[in-house]
């Protein structure tokens, strides 16, 4: 039996996010365990670092698989890339030790938002952006990144249905940049919750259009309300960036 | 009357080039003065700098017309973009001399082909580039581009129909540079004719991938004869850059 451990890229826009709805093949999920559990010759299950939610993309998603066929790495890499639909490619293959779980390894995440700062749309990136027309005031929302920082109870921030599971996440850090005429959004924590991210970043663009203060973040994080959250990121801007273990 | 300079982006894959086409209105130029004769509440004619190929995209077109109208440029920017379909975006708008003409006054053109050559497709760039599986040699195809440079009859490098018009244009300059996984050939010279850029691209790929010597290109440039220029690229990597007055 070996274990592959995968790093995924792909074009969320057509499917439902990452994880597998029953039969449902219109996730990530399900494409990729399509494909493989042809190539095995038995049912596969892959595990993933996270969810990804609908609509959104990955740059370097990691999974792992154990199947009893014995391919190569190539082989493994080869087949997918075949049999996968153009939106999603997997960019690497290689072995890992029997214990290797992608999601319990994961130490950490990073998003990325990508957001079009103009009055006219981007021909090229309109898919893969989020469009904010009205000019964002960065220095101000840098500002507001900072409440976000740390150790908190984020369950304003979030659309997780259990409320038994903890809400408690922490946030390593938050950038914001200028990256060839996009606002890039970079968030590294050791764990998201459902939506979280892109309630955060719809938090950091009221503040940006001078919608909502920056100091009135501590007040939305320790209400653990939704209904206070307001705005949230349109999907296709997002991409989760990288998978720290 | 005033004479308006537009700088437009778009993403070709919709539509069948520039050039309008009778009253079909999938092509850009079609498209444009739809909207403006909208605005202008006149019939207007719109002059290009050149004609794009069917999916072949724009990062920097530049077109002008007259209207009796006196909108300023930013009312006529913000009419254009809120009409235009998302793929199609005017970054500029300013006022010019009435001399001005966008065909006759482009003294050259810069376009750009982008390659993605790895085993697997880009997932986001799969419509903004052309998907090369096999290893280029890219030293081979920067040796193969010297040839292009300079002065040549390129009937063989050309599908146009006409026989009366001039086949002679000037290349000058071919660079290929590797440009974040992308290889980019760039190809500035005074005018091109109909699908010259895709077959000159067409036949570096063929040198990089071992297909065709170098030296082969003087021979068939004399030769005038489309039958040997073999190859060409896809429309979808192809971008016009720049165009120089």
């Amino acid at each position: 039996m070996n274990n592959y451990k995968l790093t995924i890229q792909y074009d969320g826009a057509r499917y439902k996010g990452w994880q597998r709805l029953g039969n449902d093949d219109k996730t990530i999920q399900g494409k990729i365990e399509n494909v493989l559990s042809e190539l095995a010759g038995e049912k596969i299950e892959i595990i993933g670092s996270g969810r990804t939610d609908a609509g959104v993309h990955a740059l370097a998603q990691i999974a792992n698989f154990k199947m009893h066929k014995d391919s190569t790495e190539d082989e493994v890499m080869q087949y997918l890339n075949r049999y996968l639909p153009n939106d999603i490619s997997v960019v690497d293959v290689s072995f890992v030790p029997d214990r290797f779980h992608a999601r319990y390894n994961a130490n950490d995440k990073t998003y990325l938002c990508k957001i079009w700062n103009e009055k006219y749309p981007h021909p090229f990136m309109r898919k893969y952006s989020m469009h904010v027309e009205d000019r964002l005031d960065i220095e101000k929302m840098r500002k507001a990144s900072q409440y976000f920082l740390g150790t908190h109870d984020f369950t304003s921030y979030s659309n997780a249905k259990s409320k038994k599971k903890s809400m408690v996440r922490e946030i390593y850090s938050l950038d914001i940049e200028e990256n060839e005429g996009f606002i890039e959004i970079k968030v590294r924590g050791n764990g998201f919750l459902y939506n979280m991210v892109r309630k955060i970043v719809g938090t950091l663009i009221e503040v940006g259009l001078g919608e909502k203060d920056p100091t009135t973040i501590p007040t939305i994080l320790e209400s653990k309300e939704r209904i206070q959250t307001g705005r949230m990121a349109e999907a296709e801007g997002l991409y989760l960036e990288k998978v720290g273990f």
